[in-house]
């Protein structure tokens, strides 16, 4: 059953911008302290939930000169833009199982300004997952599972996955459609999924899209309308190879009324549009489509981008000699 | 209730290509005839039904040196690229009420390489869009009628043109989004009354979108799961404004054999990217977006466009000065 209308509010809708985390995929985490201060005060006047800093990734598996700041998020680098954050936002910071050092590098949240962890999970590493989101739920933070790749997981893979997580101390279950493979049939049945489980568990489901197919905004608001509370979007749609949903075109569709747009158009203007301009890119492009259809990574693909290639049939051509 | 599924083929979809015809709209309809015959070369491969070519607009009102050919298709035109179309693909024009001279201006169909003439409406026009489809229909042509602008018409005038429509002759009605103002939701609960209405009367529907809010080609596949057979598209989106439902998307998702992505690939990568490069622009942007979200007609965005400016804010607000 569909949740809410297009005229309601639903108060267990957050707003989660990643821009830095999964935008800094696109320019390698190297965002200006002011991007990154403006973008913090532009979410909480646009009444964004939950803002997204960065990985806190291993700095023995990671050289923290090879990469910006938000590649590692360390604590006192978000202070530094956040004070002690006296918004009501929250701030997160994604994990992926066996990239980071959990026991070493979070403090108690007691002396934390993160507020959520987002432990990034390919479905064989669910087991790893719960054991850091025991973990961090243990230090006092709200803890996110994303669930990676379900496109190439099996239901039973997925069901079973879903029991742990609904056993573990997850606060949310993420769907990912890390591939931008989901057509909005694909996303609903599995939000559908996800939710009957949560629901049971008491906990709640969120949504993370990719633009592969042009479909980030649309599968984002069909898995909301069947229950999906969490909702992650990024300005401009910044992200990795074809980008993610677009908080402009969510923050259109969102009925609440303390979103807010015009204070990220503000934004667009005077931070995004030259990120553009310096050579940052992203979003859809034909490349990105081919491994959305074909249900398979972007790497590929992004590689095609870099090259600043155009040959297309060719590109294509090598992606079917490899299916 | 939803028609197939995300694995099975329905005959009664017809894939419409308006590259030439909505395209038109973004370089005044001057495209070269290699472009227009390289193009239908290529829909004949890619297994698109119906390519249509342009408008048959008045030469009374609007003047032949003022536009490129296909704002007019003439017989003579569309049968120096075609010849007598032996191939299985049907041909079309688009004509708007009040802006064509029907009477003088179509043959019998015996005479025509035309198949369908698509008559174009303001709700307000209906019974003149029917004098059209009746005539046309002697005529011997297949007809569609294009209902445009109906998230600016009530439930009860979108009943009413459709209850006249279905005691007409007309063998399409067409549900149009002209403004890129629907979420899927809109267009699928829309796309139900057409469909009921149509069913009784043995015709079909067609769904004609804008991407505006980046869903025309969501829209088009959840207009598609709910019984519309007919569907637009545009190798790129190319089409006014924000543009419309890509082919290559909507090849991506379509299940018949007989489509075929790989030509419109070849296409895109020979005319399609050579044309862009000549300053030809269209596709989402924020102005769009816009005016999407208001529900109004792009003229404006589209002028913010011409005119290079990039002060989306003071654009937005423009239009909240005038809604």
């Amino acid at each position: 059953m569909r949740r809410g209308n297009l005229m309601s509010v639903r108060e267990d809708v957050k707003l989660l911008d990643a821009t830095i985390r999964d935008g800094g995929l696109c320019n390698n985490f190297e965002f200006t302290d002011e991007f990154v201060t403006e973008l913090y005060k532009t979410n909480i006047k646009s009444g964004v939930d939950y803002m997204e800093f960065g990985y806190r990734a291993s700095r023995e598996l990671f050289r923290e000169e090879d990469f910006g700041k938000w590649k590692f998020c360390k604590e006192e680098d978000l202070r530094a833009i956040v004070g002690s954050n006296i918004s009501d936002m929250k701030i997160s910071v994604m994990a992926d199982v066996g990239r980071c050092d959990y026991r070493k590098d979070f403090l108690p949240k007691s002396e934390s300004v993160v507020d959520m962890v987002r432990v990034a999970s390919y479905i064989h590493q669910i087991p790893a997952a719960i054991e850091m989101i025991e973990y961090l739920h243990e230090l006092g933070y709200e803890t996110a599972c994303n669930i990676m790749a379900v496109t190439q997981a099996s239901s039973e893979q997925i069901q079973s996955a879903l029991e742990m997580l609904c056993r573990s101390s997850a606060d949310v279950i993420y769907l990912v459609d890390s591939y931008g493979a989901f057509f909005p049939e694909n996303a609903s049945e599995l939000a559908k999924v996800y939710v009957a489980a949560a629901d049971k568990a008491g906990k709640r489901v969120g949504f993370h899209a990719h633009n592969n197919q042009s479909l980030a905004f649309a599968n984002t608001i069909e898995t909301l309308s069947y229950g999906v509370s969490y909702l992650d979007a990024t300005v401009q749609g910044m992200g990795r190879g074809a980008g993610n949903c677009a908080t402009e075109l969510l923050l259109g569709f969102l009925r609440n009324p303390k979103y807010n747009l015009y204070s990220i158009l503000t934004f667009i203007e005077k931070h995004m549009i030259p990120l553009r301009q310096q050579g940052i890119v992203w979003g859809f492009d034909l490349q990105y489509m081919f491994t959305g259809q074909l249900n398979r990574h972007p790497r590929e693909a992004i590689q095609f981008t870099n090259d600043q290639r155009k040959d297309y049939c060719e590109f294509y051509k090598s992606l079917l000699d490899h299916l």
